[in-house]
């Protein structure tokens, strides 16, 4: 079985406290694509230009991952860049060059249309559906969506969600779509348009899910160096949506998305230890057992009876 | 045994999307107490005026909470008036009286000195450093502050954490006082001052706290209605410290604090279901119980063996 995830490839300068770097690789699909290698087979679906050279391809194919579906237009890569603050909740975007990403249309090979699990990274959501309706088959299909989106788009993007399985979004964003402040009410809402899974992502907070059988949250994995936030989110839905993947002959069910939470989790937090996609490329298994064991340590408590004063 | 807590008895008019209140009893003593009647007796220090009724009294009276220490005096009680935003995330003090407590001088009973646990609520820090040296005895004690004082008595209230046990803060308070916008070095820093445990309280995304043993964080219990933020700092520190104060016999190990975080949680999710005092005063031991259990189940995740691809 197998993940394939539709969504941006691109080069990303960036700012932060701890140092600049003019030209990483980045994009929502790279930094999905290498946190769910560590659990199924992944292909990437996306546009690169002309300046995406093979040490590029390297990167996502030295996890394994497959890459002839990233397509090759003439132009330049998707070009992103941002600026940090001080406390790294903040982010202001200085340039956004879509590129060969303008046009982009997205084809699936056989093998891509095949995969029995799909993640709809931030595209424009005729795209995602486009996507979606390519890959009839999918057992499970998880999307994620932007601001932008939903000021320019709202009406298309609760098409795309009402199509998938999940909705993976940033909690400010969640609110926005919904027009409800309540994360409770809020999920109820998305899942009456379809999807029976809802992830808020919470940066540096953690993340929350809404299943039929309730509500689950976890923290981040707290670290004493951030050094860059970008691709935490996208980190997390590969780790999240991995793990699913990893269970081909098991449903989604609650119990089973705690854990793949556990796993997203684990998964952004080595994201954002160092500068794009260098601390995840060579991650180990063991690291992210570890971490996701620590995490669990880090959030239990243990019941003991006690007589309140009622 | 018991916990004594020193702080501002108040009447707050708030405003939020779910109604007006004009008058009622609020203040972090009464929070604090309210929710740590259920853990152990409690001893309230704190001025008052003319206005402060029998009724009034009675709140905390019907708890088993001892009011003896609460000091009249001529004039009026401190009031605070305040607006909430859209999303409850933001609000707005539109009006601060400090009336009687501007000239709070802290007048502890014998009893209200012998106790073994010792709130220290937000107030001047210079204040909080005489409570404590009042009840030299106490086992476990516990600060909260505000941005007010990191302005403008920094030093004093450094002093202050210094003799404490545990500090409980807003985390963008912590960040502030330490000028350390990374949680886990916050936290470091301030341990390195004296306190063993640290609290940072994450509003709607609950709380994390930090001892020699690590790091621990719960979410906020997820509520449709929120009805009123208000005194939910000083219910999950009343919670937090009162669970402490439950078991006088056991040092306040790190899985202890992390039951107490749990609790700490449930009384703070109780208190904003309704306006002001209302809900927790008519809490049951069950209720807590409950909904401490909920939160367990709703953090807990199940870890399964996996092979990953490394």
């Amino acid at each position: 079985m197998s993940v394939t995830v539709v969504g941006s490839i691109a080069f990303d300068a960036v700012k932060t406290p701890f140092g600049v770097r003019e030209r990483m690789l980045g994009g929502s699909a790279v930094h999905f694509a290498l946190a769910a290698s560590f659990f199924d087979e992944v292909r990437v679906v996306g546009p690169v230009g002309d300046d995406f050279g093979p040490e590029h391809v390297a990167v996502l194919a030295d996890r394994g991952v497959h890459t002839d579906d990233i397509e090759r237009v003439p132009g330049s890569t998707f070009f992103w860049s941002g600026v940090y603050g001080w406390d790294l909740n903040d982010r202001e975007t200085l340039d956004t060059q879509l590129n060969v990403f303008a046009n982009f249309e997205p084809k699936l090979s056989e093998s891509s249309r095949a995969s029995d699990v799909l993640f709809l990274a931030n595209i424009q959501p005729d795209l995602q559906r486009q996507v979606r309706a390519q890959c009839a088959e999918a057992r499970f299909v998880a999307l994620d969506s932007m601001n932008l989106w939903i000021e320019t788009a709202r009406t298309s993007l609760i098409k795309a969600i009402s199509e998938v399985d999940c909705l993976i979004l940033n909690d400010a964003e969640l609110r926005q779509l919904t027009k409800e402040p309540n994360l409770v009410l809020a999920a109820r809402k998305v899942r009456g348009w379809g999807p029976r899974v809802v992830v808020a992502k919470q940066g540096e907070y953690g993340a929350a899910m809404v299943t039929e059988e309730g509500f689950f949250a976890l923290p981040a994995f707290p670290l004493e160096t951030v050094v860059d936030p970008t691709g935490a989110g996208d980190s997390f839905a590969g780790g999240f949506v991995g793990y699913i993947a990893a269970h081909p002959h098991e449903p989604p069910h609650h119990e089973l998305l705690c854990r793949a939470m556990a796993y997203g989790t684990a998964l952004a937090s080595f994201n954002v230890e160092e500068f794009g996609t260098e601390r995840v490329a060579r991650l180990s298994s063991d690291e992210i057992h570890d971490r996701v064991a620590e995490l669990g340590r880090m959030t239990r408590f243990i019941e003991k009876p006690l007589t309140l004063r009622g």
